[in-house]
């Protein structure tokens, strides 16, 4: 076997199916994990592939060519700084160091910084695309220094996954944090689609008294067309499932509905809240997960707060459909707050971001890959100083034809009772966003009035006070 | 004169306005500011008052009576930080320093720590009312060791607003942060409010068609019911002002519609996210404010983007008293979520918040005082341990007598194109909170079929994964 040309530390799941991703694109990979005993399961199972177990760090280290390129697959946070620490003392300038783990982005600023200034190569990467990504092809986004980046660019290339035009679906993201940053509103963007889902199949569900089995077939039939993604695709699939213990019952109706959550979604919006951009939708995301873990209240409540009486006229095929439009027009109000934060944040940063490159990426391998990821690209090709999606004239169109089914949706589930906090802060973002005029000049003045915050005025420049304690 | 028995360090209005304060009650108040001129000037300005001006920080500090109460009124963050450290080689074990400044609770938190270490006793206390409320008598947020609290009560309790019953608008808080943090939630509910009332602003102008006189009338016959509140009266009153600057047009009108902030209900946002509590109600109000902000993208926007084309049909005063209900509804969800998040604050960062004594002591001076807070505070009198506000009757039986109202407003405004986000965020939380069922199951369901994140199952006790990949 050759020296091996690239390195992974951890084989929890995630790292033992990279290693055997980047194996089968013709490489020999070092596998090292704390535990050896998980290392050499690896390679009892895998007798016949270039995999070379370690079983001290130093060892590892050694085994592999200079420079070197080790990629550590391990918990995010207090582990990912032990597993640096052991592995520093035994590292020459110059070698590369990749996190793929889910780490927030300022710490991989930190540790890039730190690891610089010990003339270490640092890469925080984005891994997406879940354990059978990581085998078959994750999408992945990587940040760091650009010159370290070149240096793996080539088996990034070979193991990523592969979009409909064979691109691989990775490129250099920007420097120190920037890989898993883009990883972190990804992850966001992704609640965000999860939610909308969720909310069109409760609609389903309890506003239209469909069954599991009507639900599976209209997402199996929204997958066909422009909603065609991997979410809708695999919502069709589960909702085919039966219980796997013995029951007929449909598997989700068995399923404890309390959203958990990894933090990824909470840091995009904590994120948001920071660099003063608007984004609803991922939160209130975020939120609705909160309050179903809440489900002991929620079923006390249940049995003494009113629902809504009023009684619901409609067709049932068009209400369908609308709710297909719904699903499709908020999904592009998400995706234009979740571009809208990384615009903000490539400025902040510091990072210059490219946004079409960005979409080209997630087109495949990542758990929000979809046909509509072209459409977002495509606008970036076009222009790539976009200020907001909606101003593309493919969503442009979309947000025209589709908006009067999302507000005949909203006016429907409200009435209904059936939460829709996803589809609400949509529609709220649409307006918000086309109003020339919104009502914050009577914000300003209350402001002023009781904290003489001061105001701008529309007719001249300056800030003022208005004497408001003045006699009259 | 007496020996000062307290000191305020900070001339600036808030500063000042509370050291007269005090002053009135009957205390010799010594004062101390960086730049002696302001000191200076608040002296002649008020020749016959109780203060003892210093020009050293020496000279402020010993001319206290011990052990020694120091009010500091700078601003937060590193200016804070500042005046402690060159407070510190002055003080003796057993002083007490207050930071009446709008602080951050964590660095409460940490400055708590530290002086204790010390042996200074630190009180954070929030300060609510504005420049009057400083002057005339504001609600406090005091927090910090009780002992110390103990030494400073009787001056606080004279300072602070006193509500009809007579009650001084103070009371300890809990340990080391907790009244900065209440003071935090204070103003996200207030960021809240004046969303709500913006809204509500916004229909009536925007979809009803009002003029400016007409809607100051209306907010002046809501300030007569249970709506009656501070924010309700200001509003009403700023909608009667015309331009100072000579026109004869409406000021509100004149206001540039861009909302600022100062970072308290941003901080509420993060920090109900990083607690897990659903606070909807907030942050989008937070973020109503940022997408205010980008006033020049709203007015290209609105030129593009189209609006509805649906035709509304109502009964105008119908639709003005179901707003007031539908604002009223709002409000109530949003306290429901303020004290819920105190609720998991108060075990989080182990506090023993008094529900019913913060609700008191917001019924005056403050600029949430409101009517309502009397309903919050029997709410909590009947049942100390009552899990949400909703689940008083008095407010229970708000919600049943108003949800069709918010539903049809929801229902009219999403028609008109009228931004509501904070009206949809509480309907969506009243609608989830007394959903027994949520579509969380299905979001458990995706969550485990890409990562494998596994779920809890309604019909069993454990933790369960779903074989998707088998061979069906």
């Amino acid at each position: 076997m050759d020296k091996p040309q690239i390195g992974v530390v951890g084989m929890a799941v995630m790292g033992k199916n990279l290693a055997l991703n980047i194996e089968s694109r013709g490489y020999t990979v070092a596998i090292y994990n704390r535990t050896g005993s998980k290392t050499e399961k690896v390679v009892s199972d895998h007798p016949d592939k270039h995999l070379v177990p370690s079983y001290t760090i130093e060892d590892f280290v050694n085994s592999l060519e200079k420079p070197r390129r080790i990629m550590m697959m391990v918990k995010a946070g207090k582990p990912t700084d032990a597993v640096i620490a052991e592995l520093l003392p035994h590292l020459d300038k110059g070698d590369v160091l990749i996190d793929g783990g889910n780490t927030f982005f300022e710490d991989t600023m930190r540790r890039n910084e730190e690891l610089d200034n010990s003339g270490i190569n640092f890469i925080g990467t984005g891994v997406s695309g879940g354990e059978l990504g990581a085998l078959e092809g994750p999408s992945m986004m990587p940040g760091g220094q650009k010159e370290a980046y070149d240096l793996v660019a080539p088996i990034f290339e070979k193991m990523a996954a592969k979009a409909e035009d064979g691109a691989p679906c990775v490129t250099y993201i920007g420097p120190n944090g920037a890989g898993h940053y883009v990883k972190m509103i990804h992850n966001g963007i992704e609640y965000g689609d999860e939610e909308l889902i969720d909310e069109s199949y409760n609609l389903l569900r309890n506003m239209l008294g469909l069954s599991v089995d009507e639900i599976a077939d209209i997402f199996s039939e929204w997958n066909k067309g422009e909603l065609d993604s991997y979410l809708i695709d695999i919502t069709a699939d589960i909702l085919t499932r039966k219980d796997d213990l013995g029951s007929d019952k449909p598997i989700v109706d068995l399923i404890m509905d309390k959203g958990g959550n990894k933090g990824t979604g909470k840091w995009s919006s904590q994120n948001a809240l920071e660099l003063g951009v608007p984004q609803s939708l991922i939160t209130e995301s975020v939120y609705a997960r909160y309050i179903s873990v809440m489900k002991d209240e929620r079923v006390a409540a249940s049995k003494v707060l009113p629902k809504p009486t009023g009684k619901l006229e409609f067709d049932k095929d068009e209400v369908i459909e609308k709710i297909r439009q719904a699903l499709y027009f908020s999904k592009i109000m998400s995706y234009a707050q979740g571009f809208e934060q990384m615009k903000v944040a490539s400025k902040h940063y510091d990072w210059n971001l490219q946004f079409g490159e960005i979409a080209k990426i997630w087109r495949a391998g990542c758990i929000i890959r979809a046909r509509f990821l072209q459409n977002i690209t495509d606008a970036f090709d076009k222009d790539p100083e976009l200020d907001n999606l909606l101003l593309d004239d493919y969503f442009k169109d979309i947000a025209k034809r589709y908006q009067e089914s999302i507000r005949d949706i909203v006016g429907l589930a409200v009435k209904a009772g059936v939460p829709i906090p996803g589809f609400t802060s949509a529609i709220s973002y649409y307006d918000s966003y086309r109003s020339a005029v919104l009502p914050a000049n009577l914000l300003q003045a209350q402001r002023d009035y009781f904290g003489a915050h001061t105001y701008e005025r529309v007719d001249r420049e300056g800030i003022y006070h208005y004497p408001w304690y003045k006699e009259q």
